[in-house]
């Protein structure tokens, strides 16, 4: 099978103009098919403050109200995804930028309110038996490397609000019964840390044991835990590598001279 | 040679929920080939206002400065042109929704500063020769339906505003080597009228004879005669079938039995 990385950059970088652009240039120079999902950053937050619509958060997570949807369709799929594409078409890389209701690659589900009564709002939540596998193969095999914006739809013409790791996680298990798929994702740090204020306690290699003992034991902190529950889901569904390590490393990260986390 | 489409909608269309929803599932029902060009209507100003950026205007041309290219990018590329696609979507018609900058469609050249010293700042000027025809060809033969935002790029990073018009017209001139092609302008009028306040006065074919006696007898006005070059341009340079009418006209306007003008 033919390789494939899905590489995700989280909102830190985006948000560092330098960072990125250094980001970009290696992600360009990569020479198999490639696909690139980003988060969100600050700058939705900002922009919302500029109009006067206030960040809404329960437990962490975002409310996605009717004003906050259309916020993040404008900041995600327009501003983020536009510039990210206009740089590495720069690069010679090929780059098409999509959100998920571009060719229909990612259907998802509005949330239902939880037991708690909370209402998220416009957030998807992804099958991904719903990825849209064909589609994926389509502008890959046409040379295209698509980028992807957070956002999903629900196919009866409603944007919705995903997280970034999930979206590349669900995208890599889907397309790993096409393409030899590997998963890396680029954050600020250098990987998972033993201790969050130490960059060279890198776990270099994390297993579903080592990981439930890190968890009982609370030294892997909140945060995080998300990330790495969408990881191992990546290799437990068929993705054949999957790696934690910060923007800067993402060259180091996918040679066998790896630098960050990888899930076991 | 296949039949292609290339339909334009302006913004006063996009700016009422109800015709663009009809326009939309006319649009979706047309059984061959199409592209869908928009416009950015009111609401990059309204969103403008909100954000503290005040909408420069020189000769009626809005003065794309640093703020409002961002701006631009955010509700062309993103709001409206995602909010498009999942409509389209979820019509059953396989939209893909890109800016110029995307897959490298529509490369610009920004616009020098004019003999009158006058800086249009972040717009893009398109040579037909550079659009992107092998692309355009291989999302339309993959069976996508590209619905373009008026955004181009200058392929170092920069993305650029460009008039829709422009854009429609040009890419309707590129393809027009490779599919039958045709342009329908829709907008909020019946066509090119005799008399501006009575929508029954179409001129049912306008000449370029006719059109120079109309312009002289100053009988048509300033805000359509960018649209009617465009028109011209694209008919003087193998595009098969060009027609300006209402965007409620679509069905009747894309048969022979059509409402609008065309431009002979």
């Amino acid at each position: 099978m033919e390789k494939l990385f899905v590489i995700k950059i989280g909102g830190n970088v985006i948000d560092d103009e330098k960072a990125l652009a250094d980001f970009l240039t290696n992600f360009a120079s990569i020479k198999d098919k490639k696909i690139l999902v980003h988060g969100g950053g600050k700058i939705a937050t900002q922009i919302g403050n500029q109009m006067g619509i206030a960040a809404n958060y329960i437990d962490g997570r975002r409310i996605t109200d009717a004003a906050t949807i259309d916020l993040v369709t404008m900041v995600y799929g327009g501003l983020i995804n536009k510039k990210i594409v206009a740089q590495l078409q720069a690069l010679q890389c090929n780059a098409i930028g999509l959100c998920g209701a571009d060719a229909n690659i990612i259907a998802a589900t509005k949330r239902s309110i939880t037991t708690q009564n909370i209402d998220f709002g416009f957030v998807g939540d992804i099958d991904v038996k719903k990825i849209n596998t064909k589609n994926f193969e389509t502008l890959l095999t046409a040379g295209f490397m698509p980028v992807i914006a957070p956002l999903t739809h629900d196919g009866n013409g409603q944007i919705l609000n995903t997280n970034a790791d999930t979206i590349a996680s669900a995208i890599a298990i889907a397309l790993s019964t096409i393409f030899e798929t590997r998963l890396i994702y680029c954050f600020e740090k250098t990987g998972v840390l033993q201790n969050i204020e130490n960059p060279n306690s890198i776990i270099k290699i994390l297993t579903q044991e080592l990981y439930q003992d890190l968890k009982n034991q609370h030294i892997l902190t909140h945060g995080i835990l998300p990330k790495i529950d969408t990881a191992f889901s990546a290799i437990q569904n068929g993705v054949k590598e999957v790696l934690i390590g910060h923007s800067n490393d993402l060259i180091k990260n996918i040679s066998e001279n790896f630098t960050g986390t990888l899930i076991k």
